[in-house]
Parts: C-alpha cells; structure tokens; sequence
C-alpha cells in the first residue's frame, strides 16, 4: 500500500488508473479505523480495482465546542489495518493540502441537513459535504463507500452526489457492531469501562421500537417511547434526540404507512462522549408478517 | 455539432473523450453569443481536441431584482455561432438538469467575492461557483475557458478551482470590443441607440486612466478620480463603483508599488441597463518607460 500525503499526487495516481480503465473506490475516513472501516475497504475491494482509503481529520465539521482535538488518532495503526485490509492507497493529507486557500469556499446544504445531527451540530454537514466534495476531486473514484452507523450523512452525501451532479455511485455498507450490540466508533474509545458496560442499551432501544413496529406499531409517538423508555432505563444516559423518521426525507410524520421506509435515528450523551446510532425498518404491510429489518 | 440536454449524456460523452485519451476544454456560457464568447471557443478549440459549450441562463446568479427573465435569449442562433466557430458539443440543459434536487445545495464564498460584483449583486458569485462547479463535473474538462471580461468572475474561479482542488486549467481570454471600445456583452443590446452612442465613455475612462499610470500615477485615489471624472461626462452614467484594486486580491492601497498588477474594475448604470468593464495594468518601475497594458 502507498501512502499519500499530497492532492495533486493522489489526483495523478488516480487520473492514470482511470485511464488505464480501473474502477476506482474510495473510503473516507477520519482514521482511528475500527471493525466498521475494515468492513468498509473490504466492501471496497470487493467493488473495484483500486481502493483508496483517506484518513483526514476535518476540522470545517467541528463545531467551536466539539472534540476535534481530542479527537483519536492511531496514524501508523491505521496505515497496518488499511493495508492488511486491501487498501490500495492511504490518502493522509495535511490541513492545507484539503484548504490550500484556507476557508474561504464551502458547501452549504439545506433539507434533510437541518434535523438531527444538523440541529444539533452546528454546520457539521456543510463540512462533511465540503470535504467529502474535495475528497472526490482528488481521489477521481467511480464509487464511495460510506456506513450506514451515519446515517444522515449518508443522506448528505447522496444529496451532495445528486445536487452536484458528482459521476459516481455511493455504497453504504452496514453498521458493525461489538457484541452487546453497540455500534462500532472511533469515540467509544472515550468510554470509562463502567459507561462501556452501560453502552448496550441504545442498541436495545433500537431493537425494542424495531419489535414493536414489526408488531404492527406504526404511531411514531408510539416508537419514540420506546425508544426513550429503553434508553431511560440506565440513568448516565441524556437523550439528545430519538426518533423516528421517513428514511429518505427525514420528516417525522404522525404516522407511517405500510411500505415506507422508516429510520429511527438516536443521539445520546453517555457521560461526555456523545454516540449516535440508527436502525432501518419497513412499516409492514400485514403487521402480522415479519419483514426483514436491518440495524 | 451536437446538441446536448442531459447530464447524464453529456457525463457519458465526456467520459468517453477522456478514456480515449481527448482533451477536452469548456466554455460556460449563458448564450446570446457574441463575439466575445466566439473567442473563447476559438481559444478552446486551439487548446484542446474536443469543445464543449454549455449554453445555460443559470438563474441562482441573478438576484431577485435583476434580469433573470429578460436576460436576452438565441438559442438557435448560438448553436449556429457555436458549430461554425469550432465547438463539438452545445451543452443546454434545463434547470432540472442543473438542480436536480431544487436549490439545497451551494458553494458559498468569501474573501474576493466579498467586494465589487460581490457587494452590488447579493449572491451572484455563490450562484456562478455552484453552477460552474456542477459544470465541471458533467462535462469533465481538462481547461476551462472564461472572459476576462468578467474579470472577478474570473478570481472566483480560480478560487473554486483552488479550494475544491478541481483538476483542471483555467484559461481566460481577453475582453473583445466593438470599434469605439465598448467590451461585448449580452447585456448590450438592452441599450436603446442613444446610450449606445453614450456607451464607448466606460472604455474611455479605463484608457484615461492607464494612460496616468503609465506616466507614473500610483496613488488610487488619483486613479479613481480619473475613472469617475470621464465616466462624469456622460450624465446618463450613474457609476456603481469605480476603482483601481489590487489584481489579485482585489485589496485597495493607498498607493500602488513598482511591479504590482492593478485591476481598474467600472460597473455603471447607462439608463436601465448595468455595464462592467475592467483592464489589467503592472505598475511600471520606471514612469518613464512604458509598459505593455491589457485590456
């Protein structure tokens, strides 16, 4: 695997295996790589020719207030788990390589940006959207890869792919989890082992509505209960949001229709570190048939 | 020549001009050509093997008061102006074809947007950022040709360029003017018989004042003043700014120094209609010796 730390390099790498007519994948990570990254390169791999893995740490997506300096950092690791992996190419720029005019260009996003994540993080998305457009530019890949654990970035990014007109196909790979269920973060690693202990139960809140709504449950005050009760029941626990929501458009009707796609979608404080999660589902159209969901 | 209205097509076409080793070169247009834009495709066609107009009245650009609906129109005749001067493609897609998802998402700039063009219309370089960034991506070019004409516009594109690390050249090409000096513009023909006759004053006021510069002026309130005193004689003119700034960041010192690049930019009202205009000067480093000038 090669390292890159410049963008007009990785532009040249990348221009020439297009032009040799290879299929190229790109996995954008903030490092710090996790079961769910490896999940994605090799999802990656098993899409296209090359897989170019980027580890950069976005400051534009941080608010003022956030954890981007603390945020972890395992350089040399990643670079052994990209590689092992079937990484083909780590892109690990430095700040001015992704704003070599400083910040004076961004992309801004409205819509399905402003609930959630983008309510409660402050321009997180127009730095996701402004990064990931650059990222694109530089890496020339004919598809993206992103996990489903961030689900309304996903939204973002198939809207920045839509919106900009980007020619490449975005994947979105499943959300990979430790055995208790919870999902798979870079920020779990901020977790006292008594809070770890404790983490299971946003995965349980999900399981518990995913239950009720298989049952036939289809009120969203309803799945918010649940959602709230369960996540309620260990009391280290504050609830930033948990609901439910149209899955493609993030409008939280008073009830969902058998058919729609529905994501419940969950922030929590677990002492300081905040966690997110979200779990897909089907309103049934029998509530008496099982259908397949997806967490 | 072709004509092209989908993206998707036009994606494809441009795509396969690259994988077959083409370069391939744009001219971004809102039609209406005159012989301004014929010299940019003439530019593109020596600089590439395949010329992509694109022909698109992008309606994020204008700001509610302005001419968004009267902007002049000839579609027909610009495919024949387009086809005959070289072009291989006329790009002319609908607004659905440029904002596939409605207007959630924009490029949003500051810095050398911020003044000028910047200031008198209300968002036009994050309208021409997002549409040309959107253009860039369907028709994938290796050099992108615009007018000095537009000469901030042009600063915002090398910025986008830049900061979004868009592989590809931009080109500019110099303002074409009619016999009495009056730089080619769509907007011209808003101009009833009389202004028109009035109109060459706005190039008379740039030749004034680098004819100062040449003989050694620098200090740029002495540079205004001459700008406004002839723009003065015409008393249809009401001046919207008149300045000379620096070329590249448009700043705007007291003096100017040896060996710096000056940009003298003019924005008038001539009746109803507004009209730009600019000309590129170096300070000479002897007022004595006279310098090559652009305009």
């Amino acid at each position: 695997m090669k390292l890159i730390a410049k963008s007009a390099e990785m532009q040249s790498i990348s221009e020439s295996h297009r032009l040799a007519g290879k299929k190229i994948a790109v996995v954008p990570t903030m490092g710090y790589l996790h079961e769910g990254h490896i999940s994605l390169i090799k999802k990656a791999k098993e899409l296209a020719d090359v897989v170019i893995t980027t580890l950069f740490v976005n400051p534009t997506q941080f608010a003022p207030n956030e954890d981007f300096e603390k945020y972890p950092r395992s350089p040399e690791r990643d670079y052994n788990l990209a590689q092992e992996n079937g990484s083909d190419y780590l892109f690990n720029p430095a700040t001015e390589e992704m704003y070599p005019g400083g910040f004076h260009s961004a992309i801004n996003m409205t819509g399905i940006t402003d609930k959630f994540e983008g309510e409660k993080r402050h321009n997180h998305f127009n730095g996701v959207a402004t990064v990931v457009a650059k990222l694109f530019n530089i890496t020339k890949p004919h598809i993206a890869v992103f996990g489903q654990k961030d689900y309304q970035q996903t939204l973002a990014i198939y809207q920045l792919v839509r919106d900009f007109l980007f020619d490449l196909k975005v994947v979105v790979a499943p959300t990979i989890r430790e055995n208790d269920g919870l999902a798979m973060s870079s920020r779990n690693v901020y977790l006292s082992s008594a809070e770890r202990e404790k983490a299971g139960v946003i995965y349980k809140s999900l399981s518990d509505a995913l239950l009720v709504i298989e049952k036939g449950e289809n009120r969203r005050k309803i799945i918010n209960a649940v959602l709230h009760n369960t996540l309620r029941s260990v009391h280290e626990i504050k609830i930033d949001y948990a609901s439910a929501a149209d899955a493609d458009t993030l409008e939280e009707p008073d009830v969902f229709l058998p058919g729609e796609h529905v994501i419940l979608v969950i922030a929590v404080y677990l002492g300081k570190t905040r966690l997110i999660d979200n779990a897909l589902i089907t309103i049934p159209n029998d509530p008496h048939i099982k259908k397949h969901y997806f967490v």
